[in-house]
């Protein structure tokens, strides 16, 4: 299927027609007077790129693309602004050349041609970034800079059923990545919203966050061993369920956002595929007890797969749910045993804050995903439709985007709070006026990670300044009460002013020198993290 | 209670009397001929210790010691092949001083003065390093070694209830950090063998393994931020419940085993203090089917907090339990519900196995912890107690050692054969004779950590050297069979050539780099590591 070039996804699953139509009135009701004017991407062949800057050399060539509309398409991510200036026909750094290794000898060969010409090198999965990490908008001086889609490594390679691992090219989307482990019963289960479009390399890369509330579903969990291809040479770690050989090497790896190697290929932990399932959604009256119900159910050890607290606002917008203290969505799974027993704790507990349950719990014993209807199931598809429904938003001049963090339960009411009045302040100072909603990702033990959602109308031609002062206001409250810069998403180059200032300058000498030992002529994915 | 300067622990908990002559009559049994005479150390004034090379300026001078019985208790770790030194009265290379900062500016001056005169800083916690990691056995050039004890920062300084965490000083005692916090019924719940006597600085240098079999154990999960002193600067990162932002900045000085600076602090995530337990005793015939099942539980979900399988040897050795498969414990803990419903799948899952339940499934609710015999009591006492008599077989001539390592599922019985076999040859090849167990330490969903037991009869005088080649035989059949050199003890000086093999050249050149950049003059723990 054809991939839209500016936005999200497949062209064909565009929100249009009647989609389209439901959403704008939607919209219309939220923000009421906004101009809705929908505006069309502009033609690739009416972009005025830049003449490319270098050719690749010998058997490169072969693998190499200088045509507009790859350029275009891998000269942004999928961030509001990237998507935006899209549609406006502002590319101003595409990558000279679209590179397309075939196997892990001809990226080799790619950073070594590019190390000696000078020529800055974007490892490129998925593309999906929303923090600039993919953009050649880079830090120094170079001849020419080159996008490293890694797409043709997509094979599952090797099954060790025994130990529920398998060893995987980078390059593989997730569809793709889960179809080749449905014959032998296995499953990653790492779903970022992301899921369709991005690839494993690219979750190693930025530590991508899966679908998952608790326990295992961060990448960074979920990996046994990394090879990755260094200017220095290739690296490959042991496969280990643990270690304590010294600082653990793949941790250096993930999060590294292509500045120290591509990733080419992992080893990573699958699990059965899930069985058994319980569902419920939580309304409550107060959104402060809804918060500690949260909180005490990421305490219990009963490690649910869904925790996800969606405040009044969000539980409003994106399920349905009219209530004054928010929705949460609760969740079990198991390949092994029915979570009865632990869904009933769980419910327990949150009807000792103040919860109730306006449907049943619902248990299914299936190999098929649960689609009974209801609250978290009209969550569950929202969520999906998600990036389709921002761009086209987008292109109707509603500023939409989501800022998420972690923090701990300490600093949370704080942080909302600090951040919403942020939003708002920075949504009335760009003389647009917005909703501000939040919910939570993930749930710890010791902080949730919440994400909060802004929809703003803008004005056509400046919703990119707009988006840009309202992030910033975001970013900066956020900071300042105590959270990360960045949960799951990565640095990238949008993130770096905060990510500077959270990281200790030790730590920053330390990773600086690492990638000069790595990349001595430092063409690799330049402007990000360092 | 005065700490013994040549082994384990208190002097006065030392084995002796009736339980010497126990150990004694146990040891004849299982390893009949052998000389038990029991050699006793020598008195520190009989030590030629070599004169200290240097005396601490100023204001650090008041803070130094070069008393011959803190040079040689700072001498060596807690190694076999350290105690025997020590019973030998073979101290080859004190540190020059000890000095024991009081404040975190003390460390700061500490490595100040010994950057600029090239002095060995060994960072000590509680010296129960077995790997040779607190020895100032240095490589390269120095004016002199001095061992930093941090055991004057020893406070828990801050708790917040809400995220149920503490900032901690790294020189804190296992049992003095719990006394810390037990007001406020908090636990850190990690409990490596070493627990009394090894610090929080320690465990986190080292990546230190808990007690416990699944999820929450190993150090570097209960860290939420650390503060470090490097020559470079003090590095603090924030505290927070999960972070995408870049490579995770602790991974790198979690396991760095003071090459890259000194711990000084750091916030801990900890845990309400257990009510609910269950425990079981699970009886094989096969072991090949007890791994299997051990497997299962492993990948089951249930993620119990006590999966121990001890192989035949090891469960008539430790536990007293006569088996032809092997012994399971088994247990489960929370404080937030009665886990029988776990325990009732688990013991499902072993049973389907083969496993079979001499004693029933004990359920105890209650803030006391559970000790109501059995043979998983019997288990956890000779626990505590194993080093005390490791120093006591040691003094009769006892070659006694463990050795521990973490492989995928699949590799494990090929990796236990050929330890198996690389030890009883290697046993063999020195002239001795004895035995080899093996139990788990943990379990992952992807490999267990194998934990095998050495027990040989030596000849005085020659031990360490025994040791010396039965230790290179196990460590290169693991390593062969695509073991860690370290699951949780660290690399230190002693695992360096495996470790060398194990980590891939382009992270030895990272890792070079980022100390360079930390410790430019190499003053930290040289030797270790790199």
């Amino acid at each position: 299927m054809p991939r839209s070039w500016w936005g999200w996804g497949n062209v064909e699953d565009a929100v249009d027609g009647a989609e389209r139509a439901a959403l704008t009135a939607r919209v219309a009701a939220i923000l009421p007077g906004a101009d809705l004017t929908v505006h069309r991407p502009p033609a690739i062949e009416s972009l005025a790129l830049p003449e490319p800057r270098v050719a690749a050399p010998g058997p490169l060539a072969a693998l190499a693309s200088a045509d507009p509309a790859d350029r275009a398409a891998y000269a942004h991510g999928q961030a509001f602004r990237d998507v935006v200036r899209n549609l406006l026909g502002q590319i101003a750094t595409p990558p000279d050349l679209v590179v397309r290794p075939r196997t892990e000898s001809d990226v080799v060969d790619v950073l070594d041609w590019a190390s000696g010409a000078n020529i800055a090198v974007i490892p490129f999965g998925g593309g999906t970034s929303v923090v600039g990490g993919v953009e050649p908008r880079l830090d120094g001086e170079f001849a020419g800079a080159v996008s490293l889609d890694l797409g043709a490594l997509d094979r599952v390679l090797e099954i060790d059923r025994a130990s529920r691992a398998a060893r995987i090219q980078a390059g593989v989307l997730g569809p793709a990545l889960e179809d080749q482990l449905r014959e032998a019963k296995l499953t990653l289960r790492h779903f970022p919203q992301s899921f369709e479009f991005s690839t494993l390399g690219g979750w190693l890369a930025t530590r991508a966050g899966g679908h998952f509330a608790t326990l295992y579903t961060h990448i960074d969990d979920l990996v046994e061993s990394m090879r990755v291809v260094t200017p220095a040479g290739v690296s490959e770690s042991r496969r280990l369920p643990g270690s304590g050989a010294g600082p653990a090497p793949d941790r250096m790896f993930l999060g590294s956002e292509g500045i120290l190697g591509v990733i080419t290929e992992a080893w990573v932990r699958l699990q059965d595929r899930p069985r058994w399932r319980a569902t419920a959604s939580v309304h409550f009256d107060d959104y402060g007890r809804a918060v500690a119900a949260t909180r005490a159910v990421a305490q219990s050890g009963l490690y649910p797969t869904n925790c996800r607290l969606l405040d009044p606002a969000e539980a409003f917008l994106n399920a349905g749910a009219a209530t004054s203290g928010g929705v949460l969505v609760l969740g079990f799974e198991s390949a092994d045993h029915p979570t009865r027993p632990w869904m009933e704790r769980a419910v327990e507990i949150v009807v000792e804050h103040g919860g109730t349950l306006p449907e049943p719990v619902r248990y299914t014993d299936s190999d098929a995903p649960a689609h009974g209807g209801g609250t978290a199931d009209t969550w569950r598809s929202s969520f999906l439709r998600m990036p389709y429904q921002r761009d086209a938003l987008a292109a109707q001049s509603i500023i939409t985007e989501t800022f998420e963090t972690a923090c701990t339960w300490d600093r949370f009411e704080a942080l909302q709070a600090a951040v919403t009045t942020a939003a708002n302040d920075a949504i009335r100072a760009v003389g647009a006026t917005g909703v501000v909603t939040c919910r939570f990702t993930h749930v710890y033990p010791d902080g949730p990670a919440p994400y909060f959602g802004v929809y703003a109308a803008g004005r056509w031609g400046s919703t990119v300044a707009q988006w840009d002062e309202i992030k910033t206001a975001v970013s900066e409250a956020l900071s300042a009460e105590g959270g990360t810069i960045t949960h799951h998403r990565a640095v990238g180059r949008d993130h770096r002013p905060w990510y500077d200032r959270q990281r200790s300058e030790p730590f920053a000498l330390a990773l600086r020198a690492a990638k000069s030992a790595l990349d001595p002529a430092g063409i690799l994915n330049p402007g990000v993290l360092l």
